[in-house]
């Protein structure tokens, strides 16, 4: 997607040096556009943990990499096999929750062992780097051309007048390598050149919406429009809104999504005035083995610091203020869960299904 | 109530001198308690149009303290009655929307004009005034006295368990004399001894909960929690919220609330969990004339820059940060309404009802 009025991925190989990996250091949006060279295990470790990239498909290709670059590394260990199984645990444990963290390494360990030569190792650790990045950027794109076709139905409906989307947090192509999955259909809406325009959730305590999903917005000179997390309700109560679309960090076979805290609440209000709310996500964030989202699903729980102190820019540079009393304490829960009954459907790279098992199952050729 | 440990109301005489009034300059709170003198009207006007006051109590009896100081003001003019009019429509122009402003104004007018001398007129200004501020504390002793028995019905319930309340915005007595609207329940309960804990919406954007509802409570010493105004869906899926009670800033006859914006979603959400949802409200509130709240109460819109910085703590200094894209335009709605099939119950000064025209009519002894 754009950036600075070029196209981009989130990740990608610097095109002069095959050794060097950079990324957006996302730590710096929407103030400031860094790009951060990245040349060992180490590198990769911070990055991922410190949040200079984020959201499940970026962090898996962000490992992916990872152990792209601990097989160069690892030429010059006493052992290689016990170097890049070393460098595996350091990254899966440098996000521990993140399902895609691990699926990656895992992915690139049993790719790498194929290998019979060092050099062969380090050919198939590159290409499946390259492969998971890939893959990730595609299953988007797909999930954008499968949920325009909303936007446009919507569209056509208001006689080609502006379709208001209303999201919640960063599902865009910030979170990914390429596109994004909730916003994946308004870019692709934008592109065929449907009218949109996006209410952007700031999405506190971490601000995603206001500080990413704004600024990739405005990257690509879409309209839209930042609110408080607040503000929804009051929209979709005077037709101001005419679909939500939000992402989903982890979904249950029977269609609960747990997705950014305050997600559950658009869903109500969307319920109530008859939006229809859609969940935009790839296959891999469904858990195959949990029922009851709200029952079973454990929701992390971050430091109060997240809600009590907020930074922003203050002449040029980047601050960070007190928001409360400072003996007020705060509590801080990641996630909500979305009961299935409140989403009118669920937007897959493979195809749009309503939000239960039965159609979950059907649409991906299981059985019950 | 409390502050650093000493009993204030909200204004005040200056005990050593008739002629200054004292009122907290909230613009400071939490991080610093300022007590203001004022003794003229010009100061009256711009504590209430720079929000050194604000809320509909504190408003109208700022106000009615104005009219006094008029009145000493007005004994150095030309003539005394214009001097009068003019201040009292200065007044009136600090904050247009507000209700209990020109309402005072208009009391105390009606009230000097039938003093024969000029030392009467002031004498019975300066008794209005304080009858304004006395009955305006006395309404919200009321409501807390009768909205604590709903609190300690749910602790009974509970076998005497912490009762977990979730209030949204600041309906406290930082917004009127004394006591507050929806705080003041939990103020009566608490001295009674039940065990209460407020989840406080820190209620963005202008975080009237994070800055003043939290520093309410925590000098009050009464356990309290901040949250991000996206969290309560999820307390309330899980048993963490025993009751919600909020304050109204204009309410229909049928039982409509127009409240600060997002109070809407947290009805939804109590809805939902079947937790009883009340809105704690002075009689003034009551709009007679209108019947569907979502459809005729109009709603303030206020500048986006009120979305787009924050203003906190850093290093001993109140610094604004820019949290947005610097270009990303952003929206700013002051308040939502939530219908009257959302709300479990009115607590008014006079006694409680269910949020219908009927109750309501009963209650006020009004046929209809």
């Amino acid at each position: 997607m754009y950036a600075n009025c070029r196209n981009y991925r989130t990740i990608w190989v610097d095109r002069n040096d095959k050794k060097i990996i950079q990324i957006i250091d996302q730590r710096h949006l929407p103030h400031k556009f860094v790009i951060e060279d990245i040349r060992t295990v180490d590198q990769i470790f911070i990055a991922i943990k410190d949040m200079h990239v984020r959201g499940a498909g970026l962090i898996g290709a962000t490992a992916g990499y990872g152990m792209y670059l601990a097989t160069l590394e690892a030429t010059e260990a006493l052992n290689f096999d016990e170097y890049l199984i070393n460098s595996a645990q350091k990254l899966k444990s440098a996000r521990p929750t993140a399902v895609n963290l691990s699926w990656a390494v895992n992915k690139q360990l049993k790719a790498i062992v194929k290998g019979e030569t060092i050099d062969e190792k380090i050919e198939i650790a590159f290409d499946t780097a390259n492969e998971i990045a890939n893959s990730d950027a595609l299953s988007c794109k797909k999930i954008g051309e499968h949920g325009s076709k909303i936007i446009e139905e919507i569209s056509k409906n208001k006689n080609g007048e502006v379709v208001n989307i209303l999201t919640h947090c960063n599902a865009g192509w910030l979170a990914f390598v390429d596109y994004g999955t909730a916003l994946s259909p308004v870019y692709h809406a934008f592109s065929k050149g449907i009218k949109v325009h996006v209410w952007v959730d700031e999405t506190r305590p971490r601000n995603q919406g206001a500080r990413l999903t704004a600024w990739e917005l405005e990257q690509q000179s879409i309209p839209h429009t930042v609110i408080s997390d607040n503000v929804g309700g009051h929209l979709m109560q005077h037709g101001l809104v005419d679909i939500v679309i939000v992402g989903s960090d982890r979904t249950t076979y029977t269609g609960d999504v747990a997705n950014k805290i305050g997600t559950y609440l658009k869903a109500l209000a969307a319920f109530d005035n008859n939006i229809p709310f859609y969940v935009a996500l790839p296959s891999s964030t469904i858990d195959w083995e949990i029922e009851d989202g709200i029952k079973q699903i454990p929701i992390e729980q971050r430091g109060e610091e997240e809600v009590k102190y907020i930074q922003g820019l203050h002449e040029g540079e980047i601050k960070k203020v007190l928001l409360t009393p400072e003996k007020s304490p705060a509590i801080n829960y990641g996630f909500d869960v979305t009961p299935a009954r409140l989403i009118t459907g669920l937007i897959f790279e493979r195809g749009i299904c309503k939000a239960n098992k039965k159609e979950i199952f059907k649409l991906f050729g299981k059985f019950n």
